[in-house]
């Protein structure tokens, strides 16, 4: 089922206590696409200027990822520097330079108006609405956004949330949007506004999935090393999307199974700086994760009481 | 199979933006007790002085705690004073008066001996070893601590780990014992200096159980209402040393059951002020949450990949 992306395609400069990256490719387009194409053909939507290492987007391309709906504009690309604390659980926006960023009104390519799942990564939610107008029959649509976005442009956000299956949001943007620190009343209030899931990423504690009088929880995989959070949370979305794509199936056992295929992407995100932890993964490397995990959550069938 | 906790029996006044109480049931023994009645019977070993409300220990006798352990001296009893922050992530201790507890030297009842579970609250180190030495064969024994043992009593706390099956403690004791901020790393370290296993208690994130070369994670209940922390941990390790003691079994299959016991448990207590969140609580209300728990993690089969 054809898998549709649009969002960010960045430079980042990445500084944690276990080394420095200058100008990796970076942007929730491209985190996305990297973790979803290990399980299925991606189209990505989005802008560059004419300085982007674009022959480092072509090698990608070889994982099944179809860049030729990223514009290439005159000027600068969108550049990201920040900084983590040592234990690398916040971190500090350095510089955001939008460059051509600024002007990006996404435009679907002929062929992507057909696709049935759909993210909409973290972009303004005026052209997110946009790109919903240019989809024809989407099986399943899922958004990001961020404080920003809360912020500065809440009624269309609002607007988005009535239009889409599923918001997928860091904790601290639920609380932030819902104005409620509990986690589970703020995604009810989310529920409340249109989308029948929320998924809630929580970083190191893993990642809820909530549907009306139903709730879910994965775990992050246990790691001993963590490199760089940068784009974690837009890979866990490239699994979870790849695999509803791959499995062509959106109902609640699928979500579950996709919510293990994100947390998977997600750890092999956070174990290189950039996209390099996805660097030599294959398939049969994520369906082995994938079976570590349940085994991580796995309660074994319970005596009956005494 | 016996059942001992050893550890505080107290009164707390607890101020949450919720309400407050004061002079209520506390102390980690209690919390623990309280829980792990409603899977097993329980003995108790602590100390109270003059003042203490006698007659509200022995009311919850009923639920098949055993308080006979718990010396009765003339003195103030322990009190402790704390205040939760807004969201009820964070507390201040505004008094600690140990009164009687401050000479507490645990000996164990006649019959108290040949407990086979054995649970070591947060005491000195010193006493728990004490206590180790007067237990002819215990099968199974966790401990707690605290950050001021951590820091006073580190040698004593190593000693005894080097005696016990397994740790329980939270994140932050985790990572201030190992001097580690990467839980699975400190959770190996803990590994190695002794217990089979280590439960690491992650708050509203859950629970950790790790072994060496496996882990496993279990979720908090999802609550929307959440009234007053103290004392979780003490309930989830009743219930999970409860559980233990009525299943006679202390593999790694039961253990992960008794993650979910504990878990439940934690879920009861914080939902009322001290041990209030147990009130009207049944056996049968506990296996219903045991079960919902199970689906709260259930990750369907998959279908083989494609």
């Amino acid at each position: 089922m054809s898998l549709l992306v649009v969002g960010s395609v960045a430079l980042d400069s990445i500084f944690t206590p276990f080394g420095s990256t200058a100008d990796a490719l970076g942007g929730s387009a491209v985190h996305f696409a990297v973790a979803a194409s290990l399980l299925h053909p991606v189209r990505v939507v989005g802008v560059v200027g004419d300085d982007y290492p674009v022959h480092e987007l072509e090698r990608l391309a070889a994982r099944g990822i179809d860049w030729s709906g990223v514009e290439r504009v005159r000027g600068e690309s969108f550049r990201w520097k920040g900084k983590y604390s040592y234990d690398l659980q916040s971190r500090e926006t350095l510089e955001t330079r939008l460059g051509v960023f600024a002007d990006f009104r996404p435009k679907l390519p002929a062929g992507a108006h057909g696709a049935r799942i759909v993210f909409l990564g973290n972009i303004d939610p005026v052209l997110q609405l946009s790109v919903l107008d240019q989809v024809a029959s989407p099986l399943f649509v899922a958004c990001d956004t961020m404080n920003y976005w809360i912020q500065s442009k809440r009624d269309d956000l609002l607007r988005l949330l009535a239009r889409v299956d599923m918001l997928m949001v860091n904790d601290g943007e639920a609380r932030e949007l819902s104005g409620d620190w509990n986690i589970h009343r703020a995604g009810r209030w989310i529920l409340e506004r249109g989308p029948k899931r929320v998924v809630i990423k929580q970083g190191e504690y893993g990642a809820l999935l909530l549907e009306p009088g139903r709730s879910f929880h994965i775990p992050a995989f246990p790691l001993e090393e963590v490199f760089d959070p940068t784009g974690a949370g837009d890979a866990f979305a490239g699994g979870f999307m790849g695999y509803l794509a791959r499995a062509n199936a959106v109902d609640t056992d699928h979500m579950r199974r996709a919510m293990v295929y994100g947390a998977t992407m997600g750890s092999y995100s956070v174990s290189g700086f950039a996209v390099r932890g996805f660097e030599g993964v294959s398939t049969a490397d994520v369906e082995e994760r994938v079976r570590q995990f349940v085994d991580l959550t796995h309660v074994p069938l319970a005596e009956p009481a005494a």
